[in-house]
């Protein structure tokens, strides 16, 4: 299958914009002269998907799980102000329709690829005896100095996240719009101090944040913008919709810090997605939360790799 | 397991040289100090092995299936000229004894690339369902227009191989060494045109050459180094020693051209690896093979991707 795969997917891709020299060599290069621009530094993420963790071949077929792994790789390059520049497709295809996945999952990482105009510079395939699982690295440019890192918040900076949080189970997973453009507005406006994507769950993924950047935070509870989705998944979990918003992971979401400042120049929304302010990070270490009987430790609640 | 694996991971890993920001964040940044000397351009490439295919977790172990997913892309750089500079490791992992697999996966990556000076600067983790299936992209620097294309050969040009070929299944596959130092050394002397690394077997991986190149190949049977494995397998395949060295596949040798004017230049071997010719890229296309009956089609029987 591979060689015919190939040469329809460089066809497929050729008007897609270009590094040096793409799919068909041993490796693709991408031209120092696509970098160099304000001395940018190389951003790179890799992120694999597997049938039945993270999608459901059987339920939504494989263009649905192509995008969503083009999404959460480009969740990523948003989550450090990167802008995309090329990516590599690897799959491993079950032996049965191998070809029709390979081209189901290259049509749902084009669409995301020629939407935010990122090329699609190389991979590999190979058929084998398991289901299906996709991989792919995706590699951006920053100008050198201006990255968002997880470290970068300091007690005071304002706790903000994006859109809503909880129950994208129920279909958000797959159909979300990774945060390129909220994140390149923002870079430009110099206002964030730290930021990463909510892959794992708010309370995961804002614990992991004030660990590196060795602080604390208080959220305000009722300040957390909860999806109407978390709201419909809680008569079968028995859970709070605040508890899926807080717990729920693959919202990819961005959750930013942002300096104090900085914070009477956040916007209220931008391009449509709005940006709620849920708290503040603190000097004391761990998750607090504050609502109207106090402050209390927040237990962590957000999706725990096994 | 994944964040206990992460932490070790990045211990492990403390010792490789580092880029500006490696394991721990939603990405990895590459300095452009890494990269901008001398006008460099990036090279990328990615491959993923399947556990039942590429190697057989239950016989050789996470180690050596770990090491020969490093080797497979560095050789991949080393047919490009280029030199390593990070790489990303992405493993889907059996749920039985996960820990385990990803610990000698990890590994064997770090063998190749403490020996190699590479970092190993991010990736990701996951349990599933299915068998060990991993997945690494590698990612290196070549001087601006002094890379290794496929498409490079000219009629008249060598056609030189380095090292033995043919019976790696016996287990080179798994022990091979990418000819990163010997394409180092031949890239400085400035004697090749065109390169790739044998991957598919002689005949494949010479056709795809003379393709991209837009010539043909005229092989001389009786020079092409025939490996002592080769040798052992003729009983099981009741094939001979020079089908296996003309079609058997992941041999990982390079496969050169070398233009007339720099042939006696060549060595006749760099670091212990021998270099020889095999033949000349001619204008007529497809492969001739010349023995003393004369010059004949040759038939391409490298491995065919499924």
């Amino acid at each position: 299958m591979e060689h015919s795969f190939i040469a329809w997917a460089k066809q497929r891709a050729a008007r897609l914009p270009k590094v040096k020299l793409g799919i068909g060599d041993d490796c693709a290069l991408i031209g120092f002269e696509s970098i160099n621009s304000a001395e940018s530094d190389v951003v790179v993420t890799t992120d694999s998907l597997c049938d039945g963790t993270h999608f459901i071949l059987s339920e939504c077929g494989a263009q649905a799980a192509g995008r969503k792994l083009m999404a959460v790789n480009l969740s990523d390059l948003a989550s450090m102000a990167a802008k995309p520049l090329a990516v590599f497709l690897s799959l491993c295809l079950p032996k049965e329709n191998a070809g029709d996945i390979a081209a189901g999952v290259f049509e749902g990482v084009h669409e995301l690829a020629a939407k935010y105009q990122v090329s699609i510079a190389g991979g590999d395939t190979n058929v084998w005896k398991g289901p299906l699982c996709i991989h792919l690295t995706a590699i951006g440019t920053v100008s050198s100095g201006t990255a968002w890192l997880r470290s970068g918040a300091s007690a005071g900076d304002a706790i903000v996240v994006t859109g809503s949080l909880g129950g994208s189970i129920l279909g958000k997973h797959l159909t979300f719009e990774p945060r390129l453009q909220l994140a390149e507005e923002l870079s430009r406006m110099g206002v964030v101090s730290a930021a990463t994507d909510i892959s794992d769950g708010l309370g995961i993924d804002l614990l992991n944040m004030t660990v590196a950047s060795k602080c604390g935070a208080e959220v305000l509870l009722d300040q957390i913008p909860i999806s109407s989705d978390a709201e419909k998944c809680i008569k079968e979990s028995g859970r709070s919709p605040l508890d899926h918003a807080l717990g729920d992971g693959e919202d990819f979401e961005l959750l930013l810090a942002v300096p104090q400042s900085q914070i009477d120049r956040l916007p209220l929304e931008i391009c449509g997605v709005p940006l709620t302010r849920i708290g503040t990070f603190v000097n004391r270490t761990g998750l607090w939360s504050r609502d109207k009987r106090g402050v209390r430790q927040l237990p962590p609640r957000g999706y725990v790799h096994s």
